[in-house]
């Protein structure tokens, strides 16, 4: 059992089941049925038989698809770890909830239902339709300092994310994508990285949004130095929730609670890049079984990622070079795992269409 | 200029044009506009800016989406090449027309009009909704013993292709996917390969649709045999329309035409697997400037894939191990150059939303 104070994140962890493995014989024996050559859809059908596994040998269609973007600051901006100035990330909250973001466009054009999660963006904003208001704090603290969320900030954070599951659940949703927005959160999401994955600093922090080769070595000294500082003296691998606490950031916090509510309630969850994969690196330290409900949308440019996607053992589904975040690679990847639920679905078989079958070759 | 005795393939060819690098320039100007990290888009923000090249500054929205699966049989299934038996291209033909197949599961989820053109299949078809009746001959002949198509044979189902294109053009069509369905015709495309990116047969033949270790090296032998046979005496490269006329079949020689006309009408055609993308090889081959009009759906499981992309210069789309084939892999990636688009006309740029560009990092 995890060490927590809170009951509500226990109670979730607990709920969290791996999937009946009974149900992937089942998919692969009817994949194999199929007009087609045995594995021709090559990943399609894993992800087929995944889909059927969550939903327990019945795939709801239509999908019903949302996409969350928990935003938030972080106080190790001072230190000049990005490209971009801190005001961005409410900037772009603004952009998100006036549709003009990447994400706007990809989330209409694939019918995925977007919400906005302010759990710690340096400012203020008023209630707006798609806005859900759950800030903890205006921005973590800096890491450098001392750890990024205080105990009570860090629980409130993760609860937040396990009430918006069990919200998403309730509105029916079955397939949802988990993006970020955040300046300066690619230092958190290295950070955490470094531990989770046990790798040097230097082998996962990448030049984020945009910084030059110098920027990217200021950003790396300051991860290594919150390392020092939060962990230098620990023999053991630190708890996941300690790494959390000390160097992840609020909406991390939150899209890790988000995503073991979400495997509990049996949602599939689509992760997008390198932040919001380091949220499902934490939950799947803390409950393993939640990459049964996962899916990686696709692997980006930030060195990091492949690392937590082999940790958590998702192979992501696109690999086109982005490192946008907001969800745009995991809102991408909908239209996929749509198409491989539904030629599951819907192809004929090899009997059904009066198909021959292989020779013996 | 090519040689050949089809002045309607000469025509096309010389309509052929580049595109103008002045749109790819301006494409790129208005990409590091958006709110988003310069190249944070990854491969969409290249096919973004081809398409906005291919449509001369004005990509046309919605998409009219098409899919053409061109069928033939191989004479030189005689020899034991495949793991299926030759009538299954007839069966899933059938299969085609009644809706069972994965091709159409997938048009009909990404809204590609779905059309199955008989250039070479051993059998009669009545007439039926979606499908085209332009048989050459019921089959092939066998490469082994003597070149696959006669010269009239090989022209007229290249002109077939290129009737299709211009009536794709006339119905509206702006971005079509080629596929195909004939058993026996990665021994083809693998011929086809080993020529036009000058490799060793065994580098570019695989298992086909399900050959086992003793198949595929009776495959390799075939093709072996074929290749000497019209090719082993020449001290100079041979004509592309001479690899397609001996060692190629009727189904690649219309989606080599369809490519050649698609290209002059400024269509954006997306090829398939290592067939269709064979068939673009050699429309590569006679025209490169084909290119600019290409993309790659994904890359297959077959090992000669690769080398053709290699050769034609596109990069693949996706990436999922799939070698189904019927343009499935072309289908699927259209919602994501459709994404790519809608990313490029819809998203705010930092002036509009008002967003804060990079500080010097």
């Amino acid at each position: 059992m995890i060490q927590t104070s809170s009951s509500l994140l226990g109670d979730v962890v607990a709920a969290i089941h791996p999937n009946d493995r009974q149900h992937a014989i089942e998919a692969q024996r009817r994949l194999d049925s199929l007009t087609k050559p045995i594995g021709s859809l090559g990943e399609l059908e894993a992800i087929a038989a995944r889909m059927f596994s969550i939903f327990a040998g019945k795939i709801p269609l239509p999908l019903h698809r949302a996409v969350y973007v928990f935003a938030g600051d972080h106080g190790v901006t001072e230190e000049g770890v990005s490209a971009y100035p801190r005001e961005v990330t409410a900037q772009m909250v603004h952009n998100f909830l006036s549709g003009g973001a990447a994400i706007n466009v990809l989330a209409r054009l694939h019918h995925a239902d977007l919400t906005v999660v302010d759990v710690g963006v340096d400012a203020e904003f008023e209630d707006a339709p798609g806005l859900c208001r759950m800030k903890v704090r205006r921005g973590s603290r800096n890491m450098q300092r001392e750890p990024a969320m205080t105990e009570e900030e860090m629980t409130s954070a993760l609860e937040a994310g396990i009430r918006l599951a069990n919200a998403s659940k309730a509105k029916g949703e079955h397939l949802v994508a988990v993006g970020e927005m955040g300046i300066g959160n690619t230092t958190a999401a290295s950070a955490i990285t470094a531990i989770l994955v046990d790798e040097q600093a230097g082998t996962v922090t990448g030049r984020g949004a945009g910084l030059d080769a110098e920027g990217r070595n200021r950003k790396l000294n300051v991860i290594r130095r919150s390392l020092k500082r939060h962990f230098g003296t620990t023999q053991k691998p630190p708890a996941p929730l300690d790494v959390l606490r000390c160097v992840g950031g609020l909406e991390i916090a939150a899209t890790t609670g988000f995503i073991l509510g979400a495997a509990a309630n049996r949602t599939a969850v689509i992760c997008d890049g390198f932040i919001s994969t380091s949220a499902a690196a934490v939950a799947h330290a803390i409950a393993p079984q939640v990459s049964d409900y996962l899916f990686a949308g696709h692997c980006s440019e930030e060195p990091g990622h492949r690392h937590l996607l082999r940790t958590i053992g998702i192979t992501p589904i696109l690999n086109l070079g982005m490192r946008l975040g907001e969800g745009t690679g995991a809102v991408l990847a909908m239209p996929i795992i749509e198409s491989a639920v539904r030629l599951f679905n819907e192809m004929a078989t090899f009997s059904s269409a009066g198909v021959s079958v292989a020779d013996k070759a």
